[in-house]
């Protein structure tokens, strides 16, 4: 059994759909291979780590996710609420940005997506299977839904004091002492639909663009450092086009506290503000995740597990079986 | 006597239990392997590095201990005692985030605990000694208290000069130009008893479950930056829930420079402010850690050094020796 | 194909001067090493792959300048539309430091020059070869346009605001709703033309003088922290040379997004302001980079690739072609 | 010849003592290496490298303080001159801090002392020989003058604008518009000379003992990282104990541009200000980087380069020679 989840554990950066079918096979193995040495018979395996590992990639997105949010949202909570005197817009920078890098360390094992968007486009650009999408953004939305409602529990006798009583719960536009703001984003006030849309989309471009570049070993690739230059990526976007729209460029970082707030008692406003803003960024995240991606993909990237790279830029891909197995037996993906 | 002397230094960073048992017959062999090529008798084992095999635990962490309050406390003193106009509430971060993580470049040979609550933890879940907690307690509170005597010291004219006079100390609440703050935590007004506690439990969760994650390879682990991405998660934590307590997160950080100032003359404010806050970041810690690597362990922990990854989820460990040759056998631990 | 391109991403660090002849051979030989495994006939190279290998260094470089001016160009707008609500100084060092460690990342395979004057210096004491300078700084040229487009795409409700109408758009010392110097840099108004002259060679001479520093070796060598160091180098040229004249230290940086703010309606102003200062960032920083990295190689460099080490310091080498062969013989450069 | 220069080259972080002896006798061995496969006749040793080599040392120091206060200088200067539009406290803290990270990749071929204090703690405790020691300093101090006359020629219409006046130069203390604190320290007013004194002596006692912490693999050791955690070491002296003296913490650092300011017609009060302050940052760092030091290795430092770790404490070898070859032929230096 140790042997097992042993191995579960080192592999876990790889694809690890085959896991429970190997399993059963590695554990006889390591039974034969551990009964010299030691001097007890080995326990059968045990009912929780082996229920887990179906679950592994679900859990780890899930508190991936919650970490990001605890910080994100934390930190508009601790800097509007105090007023700005416990921090500053930079602040705000620096909380999104450290809690993407340690919600990347927290995930690692499910390869660190926490956002649906990432997801997406790897799905599309670099062979990640399809049937884990639907999984990976519930977990992604679920963590971020119970990391928003921890914030709302650690700051709740703070946001009673700013709004001015316990039943009192306003968002930004509608009132000065909105404190909705905290959860989700709300765009500023002279921004169009457009220009809302294109803020998210291209903010997601960048994201999705600098995320292929890091991880990307033809390039100069940042190896180990990629957590840490996640958080100069997301400082960036923050501190360069994070005014406009709040750069949510993530659909569970948004609309997962975006129904807790609702769910809070925060009103239908939470819908409506921005001129019913909240579809944003549900949606342009995906598309600009996409296109990022795919501008890299064209005009940088040489791995073949990009359908660019494939006949036909990867049309006939979509419309036939991915021979996922060629490419292993080529030592390519 | 040199080659025992490179031994020890070379496995600090192990449980170092034996090491004073092995230090006898190593220095034999070590006698009989450089005799050959040195031109001198080598000479006996001297006393103090000897002895101070012994004394090595205790002085990491006291020393890892008394840099963190040194540059945390310091901050605080800046900030606070030039009015703002040497500092602001980002420095104030900047300082427990930099004087964790060099605390924990001062440390190493110890683990790097710095905080009787992480030592607890790993105490639970890692199969640290049990034997070996009082005497890391211990050495943390002291290193703690050291440190925060040396800041009085640094800056005594300076708090002279703000609170009034040399023989004027005043406490947060009872005064406007009050100092002890400097050096332990003093919760916000509007936080009730329930607020402050779980305000402490919550930012202790979050930190034990950072530690776990980025100490964990079977996750992606953050290896050599490891005090790096603890810089991130204590900056993270003082800006994201540092408002409400103060973070303290630490029975050491807090409790030892409360007693120093106790001492200094602050009088018996120091314990009856916020309601008698004092006992929370004395308690919340434990729980907090313990709870915040519990959580981890159990979703995401795939290590057998854990009691979650064992029968019973290391329920029965609790009532029986731990067999930790058995793992060592297999090359698990 | 597939083996052929593999070998171009892994290699893409090196000159690739000779790529294209060997991609003929290589593919041959690929062919038969693969065929015993795979079960279906190898695809002919294809149409767009086997092109971008031609382009791929002038496709690396305008992207990589392009993430430089997106976040550079885009914090400034930032902190400037917002009235310092968004940021402050210290979010534009952020910016500008970020852009080019961002910027690194995306345009590794080129050498991430990112900067003609560094192309230069790299020509001169490096052995870069001068064929490949006018695409280099084409390249990055045509990327930092881009840039500075969407970034005016991307703020230009907010510019509109800001300025006071869709059709008002002035430059730094004409308008005190000015928002010409999101795109460019323009001088503070004490200074003189020598001034300017000397500022921005100086801070073109450090900049060049830590970038090989950053890259020896034969130092301590940044090796792959070399990103975060330059993020460093450049948020400490903002912090502490940035003020007299924006640290342009780039002709692409500079002229590029002027060239855009021209076209975009902000009229004659951008090449007239501070007595014509436009040509001061297009000249200085070749000869403070070239200046920079002479005293680098003069004093501390020991590489045989410097014409510095050659005899005549390189002055023969001037005259006479450059026997890079024989180096590569003797394995020194 | 270019075998010999790689040689040194790549040897640059020992004790190059002997390099100068080995050279002839290299030269002549890659001669023979090199001549079957190069078709020309390797040309005799060039002239200037060949010199260069007795110089590296100097070279490296020099040019590394230099670096240091260029960013610290440069940073002051430009926070004060631009009335905190252009920085703040912070930005301050940030430019010390990666002045001593890039001043440190510069001067790694001589070991990256960039201190004389702590030269002297290397040859008190390190065996670093004490025959360097003069040669460190003085290039240390030429270093600073250089780089604090840079700044100046920099900046010189700006403190001409904020002085009043191209011949009116004030010393802080003496002035409202005083600019001399751009070059070098002055401590606050409320500090007593035993004060000033502890300041200094602490926060030069906290660098040393850190940077041992940091390179000793005995502890955890910071490794290629360690340019950065010195970043966070001066930036958190500069946040924590950075208000009352200014941290200068270094001989070079403070005297060098003192002098400059002298020469540049400060006049007398550059040495006056502070009730004759200007020879505790001349004095401190000596005793307090000594006694940092002592702190380590007593304490925490099991190598055997450390006299605590010989017999009595090192008190016999300082009166007799140091066998350093001894403990060659053990490889344990």
């Amino acid at each position: 059994m140790s042997e097992t989840h042993k191995e579960v554990g080192t592999n876990v950066s790889q694809d690890s759909g085959c896991t429970s079918l190997s399993l059963g096979r590695k554990h006889e193995a390591s039974i034969h291979d551990l009964t010299p040495c030691v001097d007890a018979p080995i326990p059968p395996p045990l009912l929780w780590p082996r229920l887990r590992v179906y679950g592994r990639d679900a859990f780890s997105e899930f508190f991936g996710t919650m970490i990001l949010i605890l910080f994100g949202d934390g930190v508009v909570a601790q800097v509007l609420l105090s007023h700005g005197q416990k921090g500053d817009y930079q602040s705000i920078s620096w909380g999104w940005g450290l809690g993407v890098m340690l919600g990347v360390y927290a995930s690692g094992a499910s390869g660190a997506h926490i956002n649906p968007a990432v997801t997406f486009a790897n799905c599309v650009f670099r062979g990640f299977p399809w049937r884990k999408f639907p999984i990976y953004a519930l977990s992604q939305l679920l963590g971020a839904m119970c990391g928003a409602a921890i914030v709302y529990g650690n700051y709740k006798s703070a946001i009673d004091t700013f709004e001015g009583g316990a039943h009192i719960r306003t968002v930004p536009g509608y009132s000065a002492t909105a404190t909705a703001g905290i959860f989700c984003t709300y765009p500023a006030d002279f921004m169009t639909k457009t220009g809302q849309f294109f803020s998210e989309f291209l903010a997601s471009a960048i994201l999705m663009f600098m995320i292929f570049a890091l991880k990307d070993d033809g390039n100069l690739g940042a190896g180990p450092l990629t957590p840490l230059a996640l958080f100069f990526v997301i400082f960036g976007i923050g501190a360069c086009f994070g005014w406009e729209t709040g750069y949510a460029i993530n659909l569970a970082r948004d609309f997962g506290p975006r129904l807790v707030s609702y769910m809070l008692g925060y009103g239908h406003e939470v819908w409506a503000a921005g001129n019913y803003y909240f579809w944003v960024p549900m949606v342009a995240p995906f598309l600009g995740c996409t296109f990022g991606g795919w501008v890299y993909d064209l005009f940088l990237y040489t791995g073949l597990d990009s359908p660019i790279n494939t006949p036909w830029m990867g049309i006939k891909r979509l419309f036939g079986p991915f021979c996922r197995k060629k490419l292993a037996l080529q030592n390519l993906v």
